[in-house]
């Protein structure tokens, strides 16, 4: 008698389940390979009818897996059967290959066996594994799939009569009306029953009743072997070989029930709609399947060999790739690519970085030139997605070699106006981020109005595109090349409790800080302490800002630089941000005292730190020396940009009150009594005329 | 009788004179203000024919000013007659406008008349000054003339015939032959005399002699008032009123001769070419001037009033405009901003800085991605010409946030290859850019070349290329991923004495170094004390470099950096190089020890600095603490990278040698011994794997 042949599962993977498996590793496997679960189904075999010679083909018994799979409670398709399996991600193409495929396989086979012995259950027969390697930069997946299958031996040999037509197999009279009764009760159950016994019953609804396998014993307890009927899923739609469900539920059988399994009728369930004509048409197959050798090949111990490592398309024993480059949309694969490499960090150097804290930042740059360049930058490395520009000025032709978001055709034709041009660029590196430029001068003290109504409307409409644009947004760069133009958004953005991030570069020095925020004497730290106010840009100032534009010589009007200090000031910026939204008190993060010992470590200065290091409040730095220095500045009160003096006339008064300070040389030194100061000669300060960013801070060396 | 008007000079700036400014502002006046020597020409004046009326048109009586004015001893071209002026350029538009225009112009009349009575010559009659305020970042040049002119009192008044043709009134019989010998004798010179005097001498060839005015006594000592002709080449073409030198060489006369010139016979001389026709055609014209109230008029001491300011073309007292931007090559005007923001730098602040150093700095980058394409950028800022990129990858989508050569679009398709990308992209940026970049994959050790003909044929050609290229650069940047790839440049950059610059990427610290020279016990430095040799990346080493590639995880084979760490540390690389070059002993400049005080001025370390300030051997940054360390590293005589076994075995063997090291993980190792050190156990030395940058150097700390 011929030997029976199965038909082995072949893997079906949707393109979704290598997408969530990409999240899986970049959220939550990240570095680890320890298997995890997922679910497969197969469905009964289908047929198509080959278009040239009409006959009808079986396709591959599909286990088809997809991103569902991961999901615990995931209900499977109508008719669809549930395999259980697991699977392991390597993290390197290097592990994959050299994983110990037979150790891998042998514990799957085990655990089936031993789930079979210790639970009687069928629940796990079907298990596989998948064994994964994801190259996500390349979105290339690497992968095995092994259904492990039980060797029966001696081999089941099939009846003389092999496969027939259930219809005409199951009941000479009958047959039509107890199929349609299987089908009624098998196909009601969801999940499906992968397997299932069948038994005549003249009483019930079409004369046959039906149990799942687990019931063996009970439900043919007053059987005779010949009127029981084992019926299983196929997909197999081959006529003459069997799926592989088969080979593992007559293991099964034999290992629990040898007494009585040596010779089974089997029905290949074949059917998930049953047929329009009532007498023809079934396509589930009976036959008589037996075991040569009866009990005594059951009654070997230990758990029979096994086999099911997939082939490839090849036909070979090994691995399958998926390429999913070619059909992903590029815009999302660069989305991806970029989150990708943050969320890197959290492998392994990181775990407690919060990205989003960062990620969702809206950033303010006032200035698009070399240091608003620069930090949009770096500010996109970090995943940022709002940035905004203000500038108003154009591209000029000294320009690209420095600003790295503009090219030499942005300066032809008189130049393109910068903030929207910067946009544009940002848009050009990654279309995911959101970014706008808006051309507008900003007003400055020292730079009077003109006293006509088309003037000062003019700066009341920019005055109030400024503040708006500053409500919108989480933190304001002010990148800008003069100190005056700084004062307005100090003041706006302190009043709006916005964080202020602040660069100016020298010849061969910067200052990086950020603004403190204002306090009240009921703010507090986590540590229970008041919050210390620190200082602003202007805050070691003895002058109010005013106009250092007009008369400037072409040296002084020009970026002189060492080129490399703006990318080292703009980049420092950012990453001091970064540090800053780390801090679990934000804004309001105590700045590290400045500290003689720089050696000393991070990690003795609790609460001082984000994940990211410490939270300077100031820094200059020195290309000459190729230097850092941390330093710290208290808030003053009589501050011209930050005092509560300052913002609450601001905030009570408004637009009159920022006309006044544009417009008068003197007012915002009387209004904080700087003038009653000066006056008195108190102390020894001096008004002193400083390079661009020395204005403030000397104190402090 | 009527009044004698006098026709203006009306200025002709030749748009070569503002190019020539613009050089000397940048590159020799700088700041300064003071007025310089600049002359121009005229010319007898022109007229031209009306298109529609056939009437002749004077052109204005220009005074042509273009760069060869600025040449000590320009020959003015045929025909033409040389002023002399001074041209004062302002720093600022606020000055240029400030500017005492009264001060100026009576400085200038009180110049030339007092040259008059000190000398007695002419040749500062046409004095004039030209200031101006050059707006470099536009191209847009303010400029105002002044010509002073003596104001006659009372005026000049011309005789009843007015004007007539020279040919009628000179000779009533032979004025063709005079007129001939005139001309003849005029045009010989060169420059030609501005101002002659004219007497009949049967004797002389054409019956003429003519004399420079400054032998006026002597020439006309026995010539009856009445034949005395005086003449000057007239720039003024309008028929009734003469050019303006006339009226300072009336004043002249009247000033030097009192006594005989309150009557004077002019000839205005307007014939370049004499006519074709003999007898008529000739356009010189011949009037007698009177100033009424003989004697007496010239009797009033000190200078005459004068005026002398130009109109502009609204026909106002005030400036005019020249914009050159619209008719300048945009890739001429772009390499002039780009090379005047670095010259501003020699200004004020460095004027001993030595730009040419750098920007003729060929240098050559090792990797373009996220390092290499900062450092581009930087070095691009310095104005340096030739940039190269090597790299064997493509771009990816994760690429463009971080790396600032690329853009979204070169990641479609697959990706275009990097160092062609990056190279291109330099291009857009500045056209004047000598950008190249070459797909080429380093070969490295740990990573054995396949033992076939093609392989080994393809490895020894990408060591070639290599050699080549590091031969062809003054500059090596080492900006790879891997340890093991920078170890082939180390040392044949090494053997051929190149400048090695080192950048290399942790998590939040970096590493930017450069190689130290090889040196020979006859190198000694300008101070006699032989050079120090300082490490290189390899000198930290006990282990030869070995695969570090295979067998990586997701992110370690990606850049999981803090983004702002690649700006700052790519930044830092260059800003280093820019200060060893700068440093009188280049390649061999000593490195300053490591000091405790930070705070120490540079002033303090004579010989070790750069005017850019010190040379440091290594930085590590920290970002998580802001900070920066400056270490020193000695070279090591086992060093795997740059030991002289090493350097003298590549140089005797060649490509064989080089082979070795790919293929056999111990060649280099029992090459310097580092094996027998190993296998003692020598010192406390451990084998540990330390993240890519952190190999090296932690001995230090």
């Amino acid at each position: 008698m011929p030997i029976v042949q199965f038909a082995p599962f072949s893997s079906l993977v949707q393109p979704s389940l290598w997408h969530k498996l990409s999240d899986l590793k970049i959220d939550v496997l990240k570095l680890s390979d320890h298997a995890i679960s997922i679910t497969g189904t197969y469905s009964i075999g289908r047929t198509v009818k080959d278009r040239e010679t009409g006959r009808e083909i079986g396709l591959p018994c599909n286990l088809s897996v997809g991103a569902e799979g991961f999901e615990e409670d995931h209900k499977p398709p109508h008719g669809s059967v549930v395999a259980v399996g697991s699977l392991k991600n390597y993290n390197t193409i290097e592990e994959f290959k050299a994983a110990d495929k037979t150790a891998l396989f042998n514990a799957e086979a085990q655990a089936i066996w031993d789930h079979v012995l210790k639970t009687r259950e069928t629940s796990q027969l079907n298990r596989f594994l998948l064994i994964t390697f994801a190259d996500l930069k390349k979105y290339k997946y690497y992968y095995w799939f092994t259904f492990p299958a039980f060797v029966a031996k001696p081999a089941w040999e099939i009846g003389e009569e092999g496969w027939k037509s259930a219809a005409e197999e199951l009941s000479d009279e009958q047959h039509w009306v107890q199929l349609r009764a299987i089908h009624a009760k098998l196909h009601t159950q969801t999940p499906v029953l992968p397997y299932f016994l069948i038994k005549k019953t003249p009483s019930a609804e079409g004369g046959v009743e039906i149990a799942p396998v687990e019931a063996y014993e009970t439900f043919y307890a007053s059987v005779p072997p010949e009127q029981q009927t084992i019926a299983f899923i196929d997909p197999s739609a081959d006529p003459s070989n069997p799926g592989w469900p088969l080979r593992n539920l007559l293991a099964y059988l034999r290992a629990l029930y040898p007494a009585s399994t040596s010779r089974l009728r089997i029905l290949r369930w074949r059917d998930s709609e049953p047929p329009a004509s009532p007498n023809s048409g079934w396509k589930s197959q009976i036959g008589v399947l037996i075991q040569p050798g009866g009990e005594a090949a059951a009654s070997t111990e230990g758990r029979p060999s096994a086999v099911g490592w997939e082939k490839n398309p090849q036909g070979k024993l090994g691995p399958r790739v998926a390429d999913l480059a070619p059909m992903m949309d590029p815009t999302r694969l660069a989305a991806q690519a970029v989150d990708l490499n943050l969320k890197l960090m959290r492998w392994r150097i990181l775990p407690e970085l919060d990205l989003d804290k960062m990620s969702s930042a809206r950033c303010l740059l006032l200035g698009a030139g070399t240091l608003g360049c620069y930090v949009a930058r770096s500010l996109m490395g970090w995943g940022v997605r709002t940035i905004t520009f203000v500038d108003s000025g154009k591209v000029s032709f000294s320009n690209p070699v420095r600003q790295p978001l503009f090219e030499f055709a942005d300066c032809l034709d008189g130049g393109k106006p910068k903030a929207e041009t910067a946009a544009a660029a940002l848009g050009r590196i990654f279309p995911g981020i959101n970014a706008t430029g808006h051309t507008l001068s900003i007003p400055m003290p020292g730079h009077p109005i003109p006293p006509n109504a088309a003037s000062q409307a003019q700066a009341k409409a920019d005055v109030e595109k400024l503040e708006r644009l500053i409500e919108e947004h989480d933190a304001v760069f002010l990148l800008m090349d003069s100190r005056e133009s700084r004062w307005l958004p100090t003041v706006i953005a302190a009043a709006k409790g916005k964080i202020v991030l602040n660069a100016a570069l020298g010849f061969d020095t910067y200052l990086v800080m950020r603004h403190g925020a204002r306090t009240s004497s009921l703010s507090k730290g986590k540590d229970g302490k008041p919050h210390q106010r620190l200082g602003c840009y202007y805050c070691n100032d003895i002058v109010a800002p005013a106009d250092s534009l007009t008369d400037r010589t072409l040296d002084q009007m020009c970026t002189v630089t060492r080129p490399g200090l703006a990318p080292i000031a703009a980049a420092t910026a950012v990453e001091l941000l970064a540090s800053l939204l780390q801090h679990p008190e934000g804004l309001f993060a105590p700045a590290p005292p400045p500290t003689t010992n720089q050696t000393s470590t991070s990690e003795s200065q609790d609460g001082l730190n984000s994940v990211l290091g410490t939270v300077p409040h100031q820094l200059r730095g020195f290309l000459n020396q190729f230097r850092t220095m941390p330093l710290v500045g208290a808030a003053y009160d009589k501050c011209t940009g930050c005092s509560e003096t300052v913002l609450k006339a601001y905030e009570t008064e408004g637009f009159p009150m920022l006309l006044k300070a544009f417009n008068d040389a003197k007012y915002l030194e009387t209004l904080t009594g700087l003038d009653k100061l000066y006056d008195e000669g108190e102390g020894l300060l001096e008004s002193v005329e400083w390079d661009e960013e020395e204005g403030e801070g000397d104190d402090d060396f």
